[in-house]
């Protein structure tokens, strides 16, 4: 089995591995989508309840707390699938991590719960709580789609995370909008904040699209044109006008139902994301293992050759042979058909070069697929820097970076990594 | 064992197995060095018996070619260590194909040879066939460096690539040096041909000792000052130079002597830096070691305390107690020293910010070393791109590529990358 196509059949197999164990965190990924829209919705009910000093939402809260509760179990339950014994899970290190941090933040849930039932904190550090461990879960989903070395796989989980970084910036808006309709007027840094919030929600949703699959493209456009979402756009036309005059009060409550709808038809969005996810793994599986099946039989129909075997591999040198190209599965077509060795021989450096062709058209598409999750992780770095070492608000910071982008007719990525890459000269005056 | 911290034991764990892997593809790198230099050697001696009708180097040829076959013997014996049944091994996919396309050469070498020994093939194609087997080894050793999750090793992985890559063109600057003298004179495509294998060692070289420890650095700089490096540089400026005059015969043996002499110290550079991989993988995995078992003390101090554990875990969404630092591997002394909830807790965040830090601080550095390697890859591809489909040689392809960044001030990477995207536009016209 140690022969070159001994090793060939080892690649494909650890292909199939990597696979399978992709099938189990994008299971895990949905987990998480689902976790994640539960405490999106508690954060929301608990900030209502807060705000009215308990007043409202009492009973919603308590509802929200059970779901938030079941899908945490869910996911904790994905967690327990993952090989954390072994030490040979893929990209382990980090994943498992990002879910270290995540465990500990659940198991702080409970005695938040008790400070939002008692009432003994405020709505911001509520918020601010629950955004916190989304985060964390959100880092869950961008190791995933960080480990993914299968291309088509990678861009799936790219275009979700994406999709789900999208929505949770929309929940927040969905929050800042409410604060300041519920106010009845929005400061200026409070309009800042929700023009931030829009626009970055906009970046999100068009690497979505650049990486999503033409299905859920048109799923997406098609959620996008609800009348919902008018509604939110022309609230948020209100709440960013340049006008001083008060809105109405119970705008307030119009702005939350809009804005909730319309993440609702997210959500659906994403279901079907991380179901089409799954049942990606699941072709891409059934594929690799009909290949291996193909390997093995070309491999046997070689070892019966026997001595044989030996001397055509000396094409290996002689590349002026003409070839027929032959389509990989195929392969085992030209042990059947004749046994003429150089014909063999060329058919395994064909296998072979196909095979290198494919890794290096593969290497392509992964390294796009995890430029796009890179550049968003430079640019949130970068804007963070601003923010400790110039005292910038985060929209301020990332509109330093964009427009330092425009003047020198540079992408926004390359400016924040030339930012991050003089953090020395940006300590604070 | 499925709480936060042991997930973060986990992470321990997948770390540890990393660098077990990453010792076991090292010592594979040391034995394709070794094969490689010998098959350097091997394909010298080969070229000057064929070039000499088999009059000189008969015997020499004899006793390379047996050392060439101990050395392959011994990669072999390295290539059967690697775990190839569990599908298992990380980056397996392309490692595994590499291996099968250099064992698919190796199996044919014999009958390689026996067309040497008979001379029934000219000094170029024997030149062509080493080369091309030299350059699946290369790939091998590409691979294994692309596979390094720690970032030193990876660091000193690419050092070595580069080194043994600078080390291949001056063995194919010695073989087309030596056919130049013996005919007497140099042909200008043969001059560039030379320019271009001098400037592209220089730039390996260059990212070798960017990427090189300060030992390695300093062994490589003393290596360099030999008197053989100043007659190499003496006779480089004979064979550039303008003139027509004819250069003596016997020119070509100091040529083959000093370039020799020249490379056989570069071996010796080359040892150096393959056994302080070895070393760094052996001391990087005693100390991730020694990081599981004080993960596992604190652990185990955990669960002693039982059902105290849930509620200092509260401290996840308060942030503002203060914290004295916390070495990593002194987490233990928090539980030993007291038993105080909220500080444990604390502890045990500082901990996982630590490791997010660094987790932050490995991936830079992995981004840094990778990216020398992907450029290297995207010079090559768009310089084959331009010789494909312009017709133009790799050293014009090289030029243009070079003189185009210059001229527009930019990265020669971000010119080959652009090149590469409009392939399209590049079809022979």
């Amino acid at each position: 089995m140690k022969s070159a196509l001994g090793f060939l059949v080892a690649a494909k197999r650890c292909e199939i591995h990597g696979l399978e164990q992709l099938e189990i965190t994008s299971g895990l990924v949905k987990g998480v989508s689902e976790l994640v829209h539960m405490l999106q919705k508690e954060r929301g009910v608990s900030n209502v309840y807060l705000a009215s000093a308990g007043r409202r939402f009492a009973a919603q809260r308590l509802e929200r707390v059970e779901a938030s509760v079941a899908a945490e179990a869910a996911a904790r339950e994905r967690f327990l699938q993952l090989d954390t014994d072994s030490g040979r899970m893929a990209g382990g290190v980090r994943l498992f991590s990002r879910i270290a941090y995540v465990l500990h933040g659940l198991d702080a849930l409970p005695a938040l719960r008790s400070r939002v039932a008692g009432r003994t904190l405020g709505v911001e550090e509520a918020t601010r709580s629950f955004t916190e461990l989304i985060a964390g879960l959100m880092a869950v989903v961008f190791e995933a789609a960080d480990i993914a070395a299968d291309p088509a796989v990678s861009r799936a989980l790219v275009a979700l995370f994406n999709f789900m970084q999208g929505k949770e910036l929309a929940g927040q808006e969905r929050a800042a909008g409410a604060a300041g309709f519920a106010a009845g007027h929005f400061e200026a840094t409070e309009q800042q904040r929700l023009t931030h919030l829009i626009d970055a929600q906009d970046r999100c949703f068009q690497i979505f699209v650049e990486f999503a699959d033409p299905t859920l493209r048109t799923i997406w456009r098609n959620a996008h044109t609800s009348p919902a979402i008018a509604e939110v756009e022309r609230m948020r036309r209100i709440a960013c006008a340049a006008s001083t005059a008060p809105v109405a009060a119970e705008a307030s409550e119009r702005w939350f139902e809009c804005t909730t709808s319309r993440i609702d038809a997210m959500r659906q969005v994403e279901d079907c994301a991380t179901n089409a996810l799954l049942h990606l793994c699941e072709a891409k599986l059934l594929e690799a293992r009909s290949d291996l099946h193909d390997h093995k039989r070309f491999l046997d129909a070689l070892s019966a050759l026997g001595g044989q075997s030996a001397a055509p591999l000396a094409v290996f040198f002689d590349k002026s042979a003409t070839s027929a190209p032959t389509p990989e599965g195929d392969a085992t077509g030209l042990v059947e058909a004749d046994g003429l060795s150089p014909k063999l021989g060329r058919s395994v450096l064909d296998l072979m070069q196909l095979q290198s062709q494919r890794l290096q058209d593969m290497s392509d598409e992964l390294n796009t697929a995890r430029a796009a999750l890179n550049e968003r992780k430079l640019v949130e770095r970068a804007k963070g820097l601003l923010m400790s070492r110039r005292g910038l608000s985060e929209d301020e910071a990332y509109k330093l970076l964009r427009q330092t982008a425009m003047d020198q007719h540079r992408r926004l990525v390359d400016v924040a990594e030339a930012t991050l890459s003089l953090a020395e000269f940006l300590k604070p005056d």
